[in-house]
């Protein structure tokens, strides 16, 4: 008996004028790509993926070695699920047919016993499970069950869900608190929210409880990854380093850790299942963990943009407050993963606080991952960039000034695939008999307790239309979020001003909706200088421009070069002005669409007027400058150049 | 024939507060420290270098096998250098004891042919000059010929310049230009300058034609470096990497080269070499490259203390004005290098703009590499710490708040003992009539065109006292010295005022000279704000304190945590107090004697009238703060703390 999707997550359709351009790029671009990158199909010069290939080769049907990452398998997964959440918007038989014959190349590698791993089944399966740590066999069984249950959901067929039903079945004899079975848990977490999605699919309680154990074994004494590493004569390489078992976040049981730590992209995803493990047991103490993290992150070691993971090195956290905004990590995956844990956390208690950065880090920090005809990928989204330093800067070697095509470890694009497809889940949840909108786009709802369509060119304006389209049942309560950024804001219901305090960032509505009924909510979206807590160090003496949910940032393409030498003059006179991103890449700029780009005024640090002097006991001389400013997301549009999102205002 | 020294330098006997208290501990604690370290004779916890043992394993005296770098030896041939020198002012006849004895182990492990490299001999010498890249042979050798040319002239004694000539011949027999040889060149510089202070003792034409031979072959094409590592069968670490073969200077030939690149310790030794062959030479193109790498560091590429190379990676330099001060590498050898290039620079020439720099090095990045009790050592020499992001920014892991004991790659200590042993050869230099005072410190000169006595309390005041010391012969000169920093200043001649006009930084005083006649130099130490130049990315918004040639720091001790937070305030009110440091370690403190601190009006972004919020639109609140600062060369020496030197100043 399966049952249909969460109980939270209402079927919003997704058509706004913004999203349906990534959206667009990410059907017509992006999903054929990515095809083509899991079949080797793409010209020379790009790596090699072989994740097909190793497919076969696992089912005996082609001969050679396993080739890529460990992981390989769950690009192939990844994909798949980006393709079962296009399909509920964008159906493409043709699509589904290919789709349909992948999963057959995953059902033939799957071994009798219902293992399901191609490095292990060509390299060897005896040496399986033997490396929790590092070989990311549980990561690559989160993937497919999240694809499993997309897919599933998508098209009502089971081979892919049944393929992982025998997966889970074969890890239970494996892992597990019972005596005889290996007592660990993943060194990359998914399969913790993978879980709990499968188990809202069959309600097996053995699937909750699964996830359950990997989240309470971690980082029990004596360490598992310890242990194995003992086993199998090998050093971990982090345990020697700063990070330690940090890394892993394994270095104590998950219900007391205080900091978010260690690799980001992990860490949000085990948080994700911490939460989703929460709600589905109404596990407090966990919740009150998953609060504990969430504060850590958002309130310490968050940048601006909703990116997270300040160090290269592990792909980490850091400590509280340290934010280079040139070394940043900033992993498209992790904001992705910052966006599962915020909709979790949301999951949790309605809280605008977790709505709010659920949006700060898909308006910014994940949409900054894909170039805006959806055909090149940032792993790493930095928040000031030199080019220069990025050639000559070993400790900036991993920042890029310009998209690139594809990676040898794809994590990223089709991270971003499968978030921008299924949008919809992150829209609107519905709880009893409240319809909450966490998000404002176009598009509408049919089910739940309202039945709602959305207008708005949101996030250019904050005009949101807001058109009841059924009799809703007594009781029916509309729950509007008002954005922790909006200071200002009006609402009308049937012409008529309502004033509401918002509680904890919603204002609910309760009256008696019938077909017709209009809301509109107008949100203020002025030009806003925001600051850092003074603690921050990168960010001291600097503010950043927002407008709405949009961070915006400085480009040399507008604003020239030495953009450090830039700074906000005291007074900005901002103006916000619908137009074209700009010239340098026509293609690219075809795709972007109009954007609202502000103008303000700046002061420039005068260079030739300098000299040639080192040091000088002058003050450099200022010119006043008329500074433009794009949305973050949209740099790197227009070729290799500098970009700032701080800028001294003093 | 053997000439007694440089023509150039003037014999100045140091007698001077400022100075004396860090030679004094150099002689007092470095040498004999070293020399215990050289011995293994140093407590457990510190590593071991295993110097000597090589020597005497080499010699055939001890069974065991070389360990340590490559290039271990050179860390004796260094002690015997700074022992030379120290003999010069501090005899000691137990210590002049224990050199000769260490030079008779040199001896025994030289082999029948000249040959002398503790680790070829014991690894087996079929090896030898098979990997000049990395492998250091010729950077030992140089290192030697340094040993024995001071030694020699300190004491008088030969057997180690002997020693040193044997093993020239050797590699005379070698390498070099004629067929059959092998044309190549240092790894590592410094071999270079050694055979020009060979040379200026011996007037053998063969060795400054062999450092001008070095000199010249380094980047000819075929690249030597390239054949040897295919004829080894083994990659370049670096060539593959953003460095390439600028790691070594090799990139291209010498004259052409504009810019400073590549290992900052490697590049300043080996312009150093091509300042003194242009000098001995009279060779004008390699003069000009001098020049061209002179103006390449100190106009783009030097921090402010005199510090080079900006990234730990490669130990080098990087780009234009690319100069961040806290993943800064600034290794004391490179600053001490640059003291080096600049000494020749002056050799060249005689501008003030060389020892401007000098002064800057030596007062600043120098000095700052050693605690104030002489005990213990940097080797970055950072201008802006968190000892929080030390221990968790892996960028930063190389970056130290506390000076550390010894080092397993010692090459900093025993250069500072080095230096310090020998600033009289850096105090004046005589040009036939005249004698040239590029540095103010106490002491005195009794040979060359004037003999002179100093008294000052510089760096703390500019007030210079110099006394005639002997009636000096028609037409000599007096040259003295305006500091770049300097913009107003006095001078009286017997308590006439004397008003001249420096040129090129120097001020000519020529008269008949009597003994007895005073010399009063007042040189203006108002406290300076020093701006860089706009193109610094790092400094943008920033502003340093100097005083004299002294640069300031902020420390944690006298200013609490987050330095960041601090600005300076729109009007400083400076103020200039003779005191102690201050108090955390007693016993450093004392060593440390008087400082000049300086107290100014700062403002101190509120972090707890901020609040939690990580980003927010306020401004954060200003209060008002007096800021201590302390000379830069005294930081860490009150335990563990942040520091930083730029300060914003709006």
């Amino acid at each position: 008996m399966l049952s249909a999707s969460s109980n939270e997550i209402t079927g919003w359709s997704v058509n706004d004028p913004f999203w349906n351009r990534f959206r667009e790029c990410v059907v017509r671009e992006g999903i054929p790509y990515q095809w083509a990158a899991l079949n080797d199909a793409l010209p020379e010069d790009t790596e090699p993926s072989h994740c097909l290939r190793n497919f076969r080769i696992a089912a005996g049907k082609e001969q050679g070695t396993h080739q890529g990452f460990v992981f390989q398998d769950s690009d192939l997964y990844k994909w798949l699920e980006g393709v079962a959440y296009s399909l509920r918007w964008h159906p493409d038989p043709q699509l589904e047919a290919l789709a349909d014959s992948a999963i057959e190349e995953i059902r033939d590698a799957q071994q009798p016993d219902g293992y399901l791993n191609t490095y292990y089944t060509i390299n060897g399966l005896d040496k399986r499970w033997t490396n929790l740590q590092d070989h990311h066999e549980l990561y690559c069984a989160g993937h497919l069950i999240e694809a499993a249950v997309a897919y599933y959901q998508a098209t009502g067929k089971r081979m892919l869900l049944d393929i992982a039903l025998r997966f889970v079945e074969h890890i239970s004899t494996v892992l597990g608190p019972e005596p005889g079975k290996i007592h660990a848990y993943p060194g990359h977490p998914v399969i913790e929210m993978a879980l709990v999605r499968l188990y809202e699919v069959t309600k097996d309680e053995r699937h909750l409880q699964l996830s359950g154990y990997f989240i309470d074994q971690r980082g029990q004494a004596p360490l598992y990854f310890q242990e194995e590493a003992q086993r199998g004569g090998w050093t971990n390489y982090w345990s020697g380093g700063p990070l330690g078992w940090r890394y892993y976040q394994a270095q104590e049981p998950v219900r007391e850790q205080a900091d978010a730590v260690g690799h980001a992209v992990r860490a949000v995803y085990l948080y994700s299942g911490m939460a989703d493990v929460a709600r589905e047991t109404e596990d407090s103490s966990l919740a009150e963990a998953c609060r504990r993290l969430w504060k850590s992150i958002t309130g310490k070691r968050m940048y601006i943009t909703g990116a997270i993971g300040s160090s290269e090195y592990g792909e980490a956290f850091t400590f509280d407050y340290d934010l280079p905004n040139d070394t940043i990590y900033g992993e498209t995956c992790a904001s992705i993963g910052l966006v599962f844990f915020a909709r979790r956390m949301l999951g949790l208690e309605k809280r605008g606080e977790y709505a709010d950065v659920m949006e700060r880090a898909l308006y910014n920090g994940v949409i900054s991952g894909m170039q805006l005809d959806g055909k090149r990928f940032f792993y790493v989204n930095p928040l000031e960039v030199d080019p220069e330093a990025c050639r000559y800067d070993y400790n900036k070697r991993h920042v890029k000034a310009e998209r690139q095509k594809w990676f040898g470890c794809a994590c990223c694009p089709p991270n971003i695939i499968r978030l921008l497809t299924s949008l919809e889940d992150y829209v609107c949840t519905a709880a009893e008999d409240t319809l909450y909108m966490h998000l404002y786009m176009g598009g509408e709802v049919h089910s739940g307790p309202l039945s709602l369509r959305t207008e708005t060119d949101y996030p250019w304006s904050g005009n949101v239309k807001m058109t009841v389209l059924e009799d809703a049942a007594e009781g029916a309560v509309l729950a509007l979020r008002i954005p922790g950024w909006c200071r200002s804001w009006t609402l009308q219901v049937n012409g008529e001003e309502i004033h509401a305090q918002p509680s904890d960032g919603y204002v609910y509505l309760k009256r008696g909706w019938q077909q017709g009924d209009q809301i509109s909510l107008n949100l203020d979206m002025p030009v806003r200088m925001v600051y850092a807590n003074p603690a921050v160090r990168e960010d001291a003496g600097k503010a950043a421009l927002m407008r709405g949910p949009l961070v915006y940032c400085l480009e040399e393409a507008d604003n020239g070069a030495d953009l450090h030498a830039l700074r906000h003059a005291p007074a900005i006179r901002a103006e916000a002005v619908f137009e074209t991103l700009g010239t340098a890449t026509e293609h690219v700029t075809e795709q972007a669409g109009g954007i609202v780009a502000l103008y303000t005024d700046g002061l420039r640090e005068d260079r030739d007027a300098w000299g040639t002097e080192l040091y000088a006991e002058k003050v450099p001389e200022d010119q006043a400058v008329r500074l433009r400013w794009i949305p973050y997301y949209a740099w790197a549009n227009r070729g290799s150049g500098e970009m700032t999102v701080w800028v001294r205002y003093r």
